[in-house]
């Protein structure tokens, strides 16, 4: 496994690569991001991922200087399911004094969007550069980050990326919660307790399915839930899986998507309702 | 000389132009588009040129409807001069729905970018596109539009494009004014006259090298200047060639730039001045 620091040390790397999937990640890796690397094994010849916690995607009061970091255990387990090279560039070498923002309008604007002003072109600019020093033939991205795969998709298109990408199922503990390095953060009782956000998603997809209740009161007693469970949702939103917009009235492939604070921690899920 | 007209008739073109040269282009070709063709050639195995006047990089108030279009005559100058691929798609395919914007501060936020708003987001944007389409070693720009090449040396650094920039000295008629596709709106006898564009720069680059004047006594004499020969301008400015930032004393590679307005045909040209 080649570790490379630098753009053009990664560079000097990619012709051997041959056929390459890219798993760009923040690190502190959990099964879920192995998970996409093994994906990136089944789909190319070689899986590259990148180290990189990107200030351009934190705002000042978020938890940028807090978030795990665990370098020597993300390399052997990234080494255990085979892949190939790391990218893994220095903070300051890679975003100082850089000037350019790649802004990605309507599905950016949304959710994450309003509630993390500049995360996603925070998020867009480190992923196009990591695309560019990179030059994957196929991106793969986990789904708990929804909103992240539509905004990505998007700036995909527009911008003529020559790279396909796959979204892969969120990966989940035996409780339901979605694994996150976030849940680092929690006591063993508090994450315990943090399923109930997964719960109230699940809940909310049977009432769409099996119920007549009307979107806007299925949504609403979501989040009374929530709130009785100690959670502080920023949104609980039933929408268009592409563009991300709000849905008053079911659709055959609609999403639920969730933000809420628990005991000082940001989770974010979603789950698919296929009607 | 192969000519594609979707993204997907490029690609399948490209693996066997090998090494290659691109120039971004808007049509209307000239001797200045051609020697750019021409040193292409020089560096690269092949060369490509795009032809594609960009939407996003006229204000309402610009002349995109009347902007000069001669195809016809366009491909057979490039065929000339060897061009090997020509990119030239329909413009409502290419930029339909686009909702990505790639936008450069600093360099972009001065001249151009105060009496053009939006002008180098456009620019900055289609140029992206363009390179994740042609996938060039080598992009070709030149120096009339020298803000524009330093907005793209910017990108191209910020977002680690793996490609190498040219940036090719500006075409003159004999009697200095800048090659410009704009020219073709002026009458022999406006045209003749508004080579006193040149003029003034060269003779404020006089004085800067010879005189001991101030920079800004130069800059206000050059100005009332064009004034008198009824041209308006816009900006008249010695700048730093990087940053573009106006500069009150000698630098030894200083930068003098202007616009202006000459019978309704908004010009720009610009010289070096070496101490």
């Amino acid at each position: 496994m080649k570790i490379c620091r630098t753009v053009e040390e990664f560079r000097r790397a990619r012709p051997e690569l041959g056929k390459l999937a890219l798993v760009p990640t923040m690190g502190a890796f959990h099964e879920g991001h192995l998970s996409l690397m093994k994906k990136g094994k089944e789909v190319a010849d070689s899986v590259a991922i990148s180290i990189f916690v990107n200030p351009l995607q934190f705002a000042p009061t978020d938890d940028l200087a807090n978030y795990p970091r665990q370098e020597e255990e993300d390399f052997a387990m990234a080494e255990s399911v085979g892949v190939d090279a790391i990218f893994a560039p220095e903070t300051a070498s890679f975003t100082q004094g850089i000037k350019t923002t790649v802004s990605v309008g309507g599905v950016s604007r949304l959710w994450e969007g309003e509630h993390r002003p500049g995360h996603f072109d925070g998020v867009a600019t480190i992923v196009s550069k990591l695309f560019l020093v990179t030059q994957p033939d196929i991106a793969i991205f986990g789904q708990k980050d929804f909103q992240q795969c539509a905004v990505i998709a998007q700036m995909v298109e527009d911008l003529n990326f020559p790279i396909q990408l796959q979204f892969e199922p969120t990966m989940r503990e035996e409780s339901g919660l979605a694994m996150s390095s976030r849940n680092e953060y929690f006591t063993p009782d508090q994450k315990a307790k943090a399923c109930h956000l997964h719960d109230t998603l699940m809940s909310a997809s049977t009432q769409i399915k099996e119920s007549d209740q009307s979107i806007s009161d299925i949504l609403l007693s979501s989040q009374r839930s929530l709130t009785d469970h100690n959670f502080a949702p920023e949104y609980f939103a039933y929408v268009d899986p592409v563009t991300l917009e709000p849905k008053e009235h079911r659709i055959s492939n609609g999403r639920l998507i969730v933000a809420a604070r628990f005991h000082g921690v940001r989770l974010i899920d979603n789950i698919g309702v296929f009607l």
